[in-house]
């Protein structure tokens, strides 16, 4: 018995399922350009090894407990930390047992794939997971973390990863990444410019992240001109990092083009923490062209994930915190929003933005329909809750007739679930060649040509989108 | 000849096609569970005989009547009752005709599915209707209406229907039901509590009827309180009748959690017909909360059915009155409009709030991912005009990556058509099938796990969720 | 070698691909009706031979032009003219060989597929195009517009067009039509009356306009009284050219059904340039009202064609002009904007009003519902963007389960693009019938029945709803 088929996620008639392996065949091996995720520097710095299976599978993976959690299991017994440091559980055991006995729960969601697939080629595990298998599995996996085969560097290479990019703020002194630099350690892990918490006035305490931004870069930070300085400067900083993009996840599309002095007007009213939220709304939909502008001058990529309604529950925001399972997608208008910015910069050639969303029905409307004819826009692969199989298949079939191929960019695994980064991808390129194989089948590309742009989804167009 | 193809809505690869047969075979037979429906609960307390074909299967059935209707049939001939007591055609041979000579046009529509299920399972008629075929099986149908064995109670039995839930306001005396109850017959039909005309400031007679509530429950219900305790006292005489579950209509899924002191004031104002639409929106809002909370303390199961606008056409409400075809859906937004009662209720894992939609586009966007992780949040399944093959395939295709299957409650037919009750139940006992069939072929689910799931699609999580 | 795969666009199954091609082979060769499009009637007044393969296949074609140019290519060097005269490219076989060396870019998009069966079918050509080929068959086709056989006219004959539609303003004097009826050339083309520039108070010179639709027609054009006059004269100018549609591109699908007064205040308003934005779209949506109620008289079928951001860039509007792919679909409402015309005029069966969406989502939620139901309503066919084998699939899979087939018109090219029109006729009816064979195989439809239906989608229903 094995956990994974071989020919998953395939078209299901055999003349199309062959042309799809054949596909996947020749892009299979092919390495890992993750230019997007939140795996934590600090892993690849100190490469120690991973605590616990609960630790690894089950505690910061909000995909699997909130999925638990909606089924009436407390986060506590999960072992997600509590804000206020209440009681939690810390046996990694228990918490391990509660999450076989529901693995059911996850019956067809990409998760169980995810997992399953760390599950059988990691581990080595053939035994499907469940209150029966719980110990054994825990057993066999607690085993191998234990060996240096399973140190994070050593999952790094073993993985392929020809590069990887983490996600920090300009606030973040990278000193993760200095230390894997200076430890000569060949894997390449670059970070990524995500300035939230000093660009958005309602981020927390955002005057005082502008002054330690200041500190930081030496330059007068409340000042209008002296913060733009220093987020040229810290974005240089964290390009001598390899960073190629930055990114921001701001809760719509909105861009504004204001005038210099009103935007001058509008971050002080920000710094003095008297912004209404329109003009808060404003001044990040302001700051998203000012990137963009730099983008321009330091060529770094600009990526806006939008539409995420973040902390939905007020109750569970005040007892775990962020990022706990509670940020919903909501509608979101691109064709609006963004004018402002394709105004101002659209149609410069040597930018690149990367559009995300949460709304799948803008694939076709709104974001195929944009990157198909702006020279500086580009579509992002499926996001989030749509890095699924089905969620893939949509956003091929309603982006490819409007936008192409080539105004998208590959994939991204924006993950922290270091284990799924290789089943992530192997589900992307699965998808994609069953795409391909499909139309083929369907005498809308030649078998040559698909075979083209099987390697161009897998590896090309996102070395070339984010100038890795 | 046969009207229904044996493999009907099964995938078309061969291979698939016999899963899907298997999975369909395991499930076929289990009862018929209907927790939300509005056949008329007169129908099994007298259990007089249907009076002929065109009473039964035209006059009463919207889905059928509005396509002839669209094509430029007028009501009136198909013997729809105008709302002035105007003329219309009596003779139901004559009704019967104009449907058969115009059933072309619900090819390809579930209409056409369930009628020629009926008309094959029920009746033994294995031609097509036609204006060739009209007479003779319209007498077919005749001759078998009436004899004994197709009575309403025959045929609940003949069903294999395990429990029917009918709809009732909560100014409905529940007479019928009384009646079943006295008889002594075994069959379980059950009520379920729909308070919009005591709930909505908009609905015809509001303070009327919150005055005969009051009268009913023995409450003060013209004080805030007393309308309440009037709304619990009634609830419990609903339960007193099987009621499991209550239903909410509204135009929107805005909730409201106002103060006890705000919301007195607005129920006053509504009681004087002061109540601007705005505060009558806020009311209704504020009454779903209202109504959880009691949930929390009787065990009703809230069900939320948002997004209709009633009535289209003026000139048609006028002439015919409501439920005539002209409920249209309508951009439905569920992340902003839930945040009140989620924040009041939604972390209560011992509460069960099931949603539905007129508005597909929710399904992954924002049904999927609040079912995902709030302990209180289930999806209805696709309900009206997605009640089809291909609807409710998109519905498993939209949600079950995002909220997997056990934040689903199986089916509702939701039907006052009562022939079509086990041919609607078994489209989505087929489609559920297709479905499952699919992803163990492409190596998403193990075989033996999707005949467990299809088990619990088909009947135990609808007996789970609404407490059967 | 050949370009066209022979079954290209039919479901892969190989049972269902041959009921597929029976149905195809019963309707691919009915004569083309073609009721709405933008073809130049010059073309077959003059008929003199189309210039050049750059002339023919990429200057004018805003789907080809827009994807090259989202990858960086500038607009003039593919030879698009300028608004300011300002200079292009001028040879073209140098643009043709831009084109050709980026003609990866279109794969897997409908251009690719309209352009292949143009190549091939009509030019014999049976290699791809690339930078190799460019010239070789830029030569072949050069070769061919010389002959007699290629000229509009014979192309035309050619095509089998039984009947095809231009557009043109209510301010064209229709001379190319005078000049084709005079011809006595037997092929039929007719004109429609697309009045934006008179009916819209924002066009660049309404008043001038409107003005001049006085004295085209005789009528007292700038009172209110005389401008409907005007209207029903031009109307009947287009009548005894053949036309039978208007056709209606504002921005949403606003109606409006102002009493009289209202409506001649608001038209003084706009004549002197007073009106606000929201005054101006007012008076747009009653006007939609209005051509409804003129439609009821001279029997003119009505189409809307909403929701498009006309002109999204700024810069390329003032450089290019309109109509360079910059148009962007919106989300657009139907359900509450169409209400005042559908109060006014929606229960008249004897007028036909086409609704065209760019807004996917509205297919199943609002236009399928509505359509279903009001006598007066039809839905157009996937438009624009979704004129593609996707699109018009997910067309079907959305509309027909609540509209049926009767309650749609058949295919619309919509194109400038003269040669594509076969293709595009062509792919249309290959998708169709992968949907009737679809339903077939799952026993939504018989055999018999999907034949007559094909015959209905391809040839019956256009000329019934354009009244052809």
């Amino acid at each position: 018995m094995t956990l994974l088929h071989d020919d998953r996620l395939f078209p299901v008639e055999p003349q199309v399922r062959k042309i799809a392996r054949a596909l996947y065949d020749s892009v299979k091996g092919l390495p890992i350009v993750s230019p997007h995720g939140h795996t934590d520097p600090r892993w690849y710095a100190e490469n120690v090894p991973f605590p616990d299976p609960a630790n690894l599978f089950v505690i910061p993976d909000h995909y699997v407990f909130r999925m638990l959690h909606s089924q009436g299991i407390p986060l506590e017994a999960l072992g997600v930390p509590r804000a206020d440091g209440g009681e939690t559980e810390q046996d990694p055991r228990k918490i391990w047992r509660l999450f076989a006995a529901n693995y059911h729960l996850l019956r067809a969601t990409p998760s169980r794939l995810w997992l399953d697939h760390s599950f059988q080629e990691l581990f080595g595990i053939t035994q499907r997971l469940s209150a029966e298998t719980a110990d054994l599995i825990y057993d066999q996996i607690a085993a191998c973390l234990a060996q240096p085969g399973f140190r994070p560097r050593a999952l790094f290479e073993r993985f392929n990863i020809e590069v990887i990019a983490t996600t920090e703020s300009p606030l973040d002194d990278l000193r993760w990444h200095k230390m894997i630099r200076d430890s000569g350690w060949k894997g390449r892990v670059i970070t990524a410019y995500r300035p939230d918490a000093v660009v958005d006035p309602e981020f927390a305490n955002f005057t005082a992240n502008v002054e330690l931004l200041g500190q930081l870069t030496g330059e007068n930070s409340t000042s209008w001109n002296g913060y733009l300085a220093a987020h040229r400067r810290r974005r240089a900083y964290f390009k001598s990092f390899g960073a190629t993009s930055t990114d921001h996840g701001h809760a719509s599309a909105r861009t504004e083009n204001l005038s210099q002095k009103d935007a001058a007007q509008l971050f002080d009213k920000a710094l003095r923490g008297n912004c209404t939220p329109e003009e808060a709304d404003a001044f990040r939909g302001h700051m998203l062209t000012e990137m963009a502008r730099m983008s321009l001058e330091d060529g770094l990529v600009l990526q806006i994930h939008p539409g995420s309604f973040r902390n939905h529950s007020a109750e569970m925001l005040q007892r775990f915190g962020r990022d706990k399972g509670y940020d919903i997608p909501t509608r979101t208008d691109y064709v609006r929003a963004l004018k402002p910015l394709l105004d101002a910069v659209g149609e410069r050639p040597e930018l690149t933005v990367i559009l995300f969303t949460l709304d799948e029905t803008s694939y076709s409307r709104e974001l195929a329909p944009l990157a198909g004819v702006y020279p500086a826009l580009k579509i992002g692969p499926a996001w989030w809750f749509y890095d699924s199989a089905e969620g893939m298949l949509r956003f091929r079939e309603l982006t490819t007739e409007t936008a192409g191929f080539y105004n998208t960019v590959g994939f991204n695994d924006d993950t922290r679930a270091f284990c799924s980064i290789p089943a992530r991808h192997d589900v992307a390129r699965r998808v994609d060649c069953t795409y391909l194989a499909t139309l083929v089948a369907t005498g809308r590309l030649a078998e040559d040509e698909a075979h083209e742009v099987a390697l161009e989804l897998t590896y090309r167009l996102v070395k070339q989108a984010y100038k890795l």
